[in-house]
């Protein structure tokens, strides 16, 4: 894969140095079209107000120098054969990149109706920042692009993530001097110490400094560049530094750090490769890159500095439509670019400008890596059923459900040693899911010494101590095309939550973009629930995540509830086989009542919710449903039934367990929603239905509406009461014990048989009891020891 | 203030040595006693496993290096008098703190149950993560802690926070190796190129390397150290390095490198003080231990190597309740602190131990920084109302709302120049919040240039494009006493949702904690919101906070929906003098509709919902009710309620907005929630509610779920569309617009006077006018220029 590369860019003659000037100045041509013109795209004619758009929106400042760099890679490209995508920190610098994908013909065969002459360039700048059009930012609409640039911090986790097992490609991104102040930047230069320079990629990071930001300086921006130096060295990498505003003097500097830039990543990999490398991280190379803001635009506007400041962020003459003195200094602006020399008669660029562009898949804006769909191979996945839990009879063992997972995710491991990871906070064996050691290492290519275990610098399960890095790494790895799951606890999955949310929004957005090949789904485990925080206390007890998928559109969220180890594993071989989703997974890690057969549970599982008619009592026409989505309240739930069986036999209870909790929603609303007859089967259109809810009640109460009489479901939930305590007190805490179930049960039963006084009298008596034990005689803790279901149904 | 400290600390003689090894020693055991004992807590008898605790819980590993730094801190405070709290990143070192708490008395002054002698001691062990007890991590239950250790990150923005406007205080923020890893501390270390000498106090982080976390290495626990310090230095900081397991060559090590430390922060701060200073960044000192993990901790078990790995992280010994070995290993371990040494015959310290412990308020533990409400002074606040917007009739002029709010802070800021901050990323003035400019620069302490504009090293406006470092600024801000506003685009706000979340439940837990004083309240203003991002996209397009706030406990969580600058002006009012919520103000920034006058205003924030008769039709005895809550989704409302006026005047229909979205709740579940009577006077008991929503329609579903027929309420709001489009367009694609609330009206309304099916028709002609503008004719984007109440409804 990488034998055709060659490792030496050349120096920049005077025949390379046209074509890439010329193509520069057409991106920039075209980058300030877009956010100006909406006719007239050539200036074939003198410019007017009429030729401006109405609303003058998009981000100057950043976009030549965002060009520039494309310019010089593709010219590396070019020279060296090199598989190579192109990620923007700066995302507003937007326009930069579609004039790039529309030079290189890229967005011409995408969306055919930018054409390539003045009819398209016109159609290019009107869609810009218009309505119906495209939004200012690079985003999924842009070719080339895995990275969307609105929420700011990503793109080192993108590209590192992009590279991991992708030994032939290079992966350069530009780091904005904006978004290096955010903290999941910074957190994110420590990628090179779990990159392997042998079976994974290159990262060149190019810090683009133009020293501001909105509207005021960066820190990285106005630090002593000595200090600058100083930082990135201690994150490991080896600085190449790059400053000026002179034309040609900047290409030739530039071309020539790039040239470094790349020989030494050459060498790293070649030497790791050949087989002499001792483990050692390498020094990586980086770029940092000066220049001024809005390089090449209007140095002053109304007698003020515009070029190298914060003025030029944005729109640097905002009066343009009604200012003729701005007008003229716009066209003047566009003319400095020499369209002319850019463009032939037709309005396509002239064949100077097409010859600086690599050909076909090596075009950046066209590189199938960064349509990862097209490269996916589906995973090579071993039989989940040979990894089942052996259930005799329901609710009477108990397992660790995760550790099952674990073994499962060991075989998919060593079955795709090229295409599946697992991304965690350093909590895989914490998390029970430590089988994936015996055939893996963790990747960790710092100093390793004799008391680590399963770590080194050819280890591939990926642990970090932040949420940022598992995420971000986990969408740059499946947005190439390759498959993974991120395990976390479920508390601090909201560290990451807003990464959730711009991820399933990324891909509601590509479900629009046909040209855009469904990628395998960003699977989330979230165990070490906030049920089993019990010890941890009420920082570890948030279910708040499930609270956000929810809000996402229903062609990409998913939100499974497995109750047991044969559940969990049908779920995660049907999230494995996905695309396209945010699957999120809740189960806690605790050992935990084991309910159903294989069999049973790969039924269970595809229907979404089912009654248990082993749990239930004469279920055909209950009295009282009770439903339960999770572990710990299904046991709850399943405790109360039996606990209504045998001191109230009269009652006809049914028990509907819910795994994926879409099938609640309406079908107009979710595509996994039920339908209104399987509603009512499950549900009845009358009883109440009494749900107890891994996550908070509200999430119940949303999903439900619009079903039959939808106030009559009683839910109970996490209600925000933790603390530190036994797992069973966090129920009691939180209402919905077994005790807590039954009193519901018995509240809104539709008929009630004799003696439920003497039954709600008896589970007052256990609460009392259970309270004097936690509040009074700590050193007995009976739920600690005992916590089983039939201790607690029948004593 | 700060004259009464001493710039020296003295060399470490014998008797301080003696001293402050017992202390350690002590706290070391305190801390062992915490994970290990429920009985015999002074080893008077034989250790036998009756005295072990059933559950093995705590974390021992980053302990000890708490506790030395602790104790050495606490010289250096008895030696200078500096004011000094303590901040722990490795958080899950709870013991050591609550030790420390302990052996300074504080801990039995707070929780008299806990006293000075054996029983005390067992009943300090016992609370120890138990259940009914304390959790494992330092939390707002441990005197002179305001910073929880369970979510990891936040420990140097916290202590920026509480020193920002706090010239006399110290805050030593240790930094543990685990912590380091995450991306909000790694963003977090440029607090000091936002820290003034002269009117903030002073942060000493002190990185903590004991090299591994749960289960494996760290990445700077395991770099080459020069690496390290480059690392660091390159962050701004002067670099002293102290490392080892010798004592006492360790305890003068770190005097020496405390008292280096010390010197250099009071020459700093001397110099800035005393006039000499430019404005440059100081070089602030910061120290790097190097301890082993689990250091004083057992050697070996069972043949492995445990101090000094990830294995003694958390229990060392976990055998001891069954395995004689593991006991015997344990007692010897206890015993080697001397505890006969430590402890009287009543089982209190002895007085060399009590001889370490600075005294009254100097104690760390009972330092009232940490306890900020103690310190709070109220705002001294202008009249909001002199800002307010003057509206003569309703619905017919506009403004930007949240301009008057920057006037208001100005004002505040003048007033208050001690004592109140906005925070924000980089978005003051793009949040037209830019009037605070004239009173205050922005605070950067890195080089300034001549086209900077209100930037400086005197500014007190936070600016870095960081909502990690915004928001966790304002919380040590906050929990130190002090006033002030986190402003932010809405749909990043989500970066920080868990910050948001964890603050909360401190909020929610100090709250059962009489010690601990009421703080002023985060205020965060979401703004630049979804339905205004019309031109940024999708990305940018997430009211999801809102729905994260709804979940934490009634006690906390505030949100407010001002739909026009006199409304906003009262919230934002009520919000500065309120304490310990988390108060959410949502509003857009662009210019919009003006509703009420500032009587007007102030009356229905104070009820937080109201009928609005001037938009309503004989809305005594409604067929619909039309309600709302924001600003967008009101102008489409009020439009709805005039279309419905003019083009259907039989039907009667009621306007009710809400500002205070929590009164829709059921009283028994907030504070705010309106009573059955009240609610059923705004939404009576029966008629059909069309609710358009600033956020997710599930949010009002949940919200009011249990209130009479809560089936009727259709709710429109953000259901996930959104692109590069129109503001009026923004409404259409999420079913909200005045067209889609009028057909819901129709819909769903008691009664329908004749020319409903018309008044359909008509909508519908109105929709496919408007989808043909916006994706046939983008030039003519009318929406753009005329979307205006009057001329949208009349049209």
């Amino acid at each position: 894969m990488t034998t055709a590369v060659s490792d030496l860019l050349p120096t920049l003659d005077e025949a390379d140095l046209a074509r890439l000037d010329a193509w520069w100045r057409a991106a920039n041509y075209l980058t300030i079209g877009q956010i100006y013109l909406q006719a007239n795209p050539l200036l074939r004619e003198p410019l007017t107000a009429e030729h401006i758009k109405p609303r003058l929106l998009g981000h100057w400042g950043t976009s030549p120098g965002l060009s520039f760099v494309y310019a010089h890679v593709s010219r590396l490209i070019r020279h060296t054969g090199q598989d190579t995508i192109y990620l923007t920190g700066p995302g507003h610098g937007g326009p930069a990149l579609v004039a790039a994908g529309y030079l290189e013909d890229t967005y011409t065969e995408v969306y055919p109706a930018v054409t390539r002459d003045e009819l398209g360039l016109r159609t290019l700048f009107r869609q810009f920042s218009s309505p119906g059009g495209i939004p200012s930012h690079v985003s999924v609409t842009t070719p080339g692009s895995i990275h969307e640039g609105g929420e700011l911090g990503y793109v080192l986790v993108h590209a590192f993530g992009a590279v991991f097992d992708n030994p032939g490609l290079l992966a350069v991104a530009v780091v904005g001097d904006g978004e290096a102040e955010t903290g999941p930047l910074e957190g994110s230069w420590k990628g090179v110490s779990f990159l392997n320079p042998k079976h994974d990629g290159a990262v060149l990071p190019i810090l683009h400094l133009n020293g501001a930001k909105i509207s005021g300086p960066t820190v990285l921006g106005r630090k002593d560049p000595a200090e600058v130096r100083r930082l990135l060295g201690g994150h490991g990498y080896d600085v190449i530094e790059v400053e000026g505003d002179d034309i040609p003097g900047m290409h030739h500097r530039f071309a020539a750090a790039l040239a470094e830039a790349w020989g030494r990543i050459r060498e790293i990999q070649r030497s790791a490769r050949e087989g002499d490398w001792d483990g050692t991280r390498p020094t990586w190379p980086l770029i940092v890159l000066r220049t001024p803001k809005g390089w090449t635009g209007p140095a002053e506007v109304d007698g003020v500095k515009v070029t190298g400041t914060f003025r030029s962020h944005q729109v640097p003459l905002s009066g343009v439509r009604d200012n003729p003195g701005h007008l003229a200094l716009l066209e003047q602006w566009l003319k400095s670019y020499r369209p002319d020399e850019l463009f032939d008669d037709s309005g396509a660029p002239v064949p100077l400008v097409r010859s600086h562009n690599p050909s076909g898949d090596r075009r950046m804006s066209a590189n199938p890596h960064a349509n990862g769909g097209v490269l996916t191979r589906e995973l090579d996945l071993p039989g989940f059923r040979d990894y089942a839990v052996e259930v005799k009879s329901p609710a009477s063992d108990r397992a660790e459900s995760t550790r099952k997972l674990g073994e499962f995710l060991r075989d998919i491991y060593r079955d795709n040693p090229d295409r599946f990871r697992l991304f965690s906070p350093d909590e895989t064996n914490s998390n029970r899911l430590g089988a994936v050691f015996e055939v893996s290492d963790r990747s960790f290519l710092e100093h390793v010494d004799a008391s680590d275990v399963a770590i080194g610098p050819d280890g591939r399960v990926m642990e970090v101590l932040s949420e940022h890095n598992c995420h971000g790494w986990l969408e740059g790895y499946t947005l190439t095309g390759r498959h993974g799951l991120f395990a976390t606890y479920e508390a601090f999955a909201m560290v990451s939550a807003s990464q959730t949310i711009q991820h399933g929004k990324w891909l509601e957005e590509a479900e629009h973009l046909p040209w855009r090949a469904r990628v395998p789904s960003l699977n989330v485990l979230l165990t070490s629930t906030a049920w089993r925080n019990d010890h941890n206390g009420f920082s570890h007890q948030g279910p708040g995540l499930i609270q956000n998928v929810l809000t996402q559109r229903g062609t990409v969220s998913r939100v499974y509830l497995p109750p047991d180890a044969n559940c969990l594993l049908s779920v995660a071989d049907h999230c494995f086989r996905s695309r396209s989703y945010i699957n999120l997974i809740v189960i806690d890690k605790q050992p935990q009542l084991q309910y159903l057969t294989m069999d049973e549970a790969v039924d269970h599982c595809a229907r979404g919710a089912g009654i248990w008619d082993w749990a239930s009592d004469s279920p055909d026409d209950p009295d009282i449903v009770l439903a339960c989505a999770d572990d710990v309240v299904t046991m709850e739930t399943v405790a109360a039934a039996d606990i209504l069986r045998q001191r109230l036999p009269g009652l006809r209870v049914r028990v509907v367990n819910v795994v994926d909790l879409m099938t609640l929603v309406r079908p107009k609303d979710h595509p996994h929603g039920m339908s209104e007859t399987q509603f009512s089967e499950l549900f009845t259109d009358t009883v109440d239905v009494v749900f107890a809810f891994h996550g908070y009640p509200g999430a119940i109460h949303q999903l439900v509406h619009g079903r039959p009489d939808a106030d009559r479901f009683r839910v109970r939930g996490f209600i925000e009461q933790g603390t530190t305590t036994t797992p069973f007190d966090m129920t009691v805490r939180n209402r919905a014990s077994r005790y807590h179930l039954v009193m519901d049960a018995l509240n809104n039963a539709r008929r009630l048989p004799q003696g439920a006084s003497d039954l709600k009298a008896w589970c007052e008596s256990q609460l009392a009891r259970h309270e004097h034990y936690v509040v009074e005689h700590l050193e007995d803790m009976p739920e600690v020891r005992d916590w089983t279901l039939g201790d607690w149904a029948t004593s």
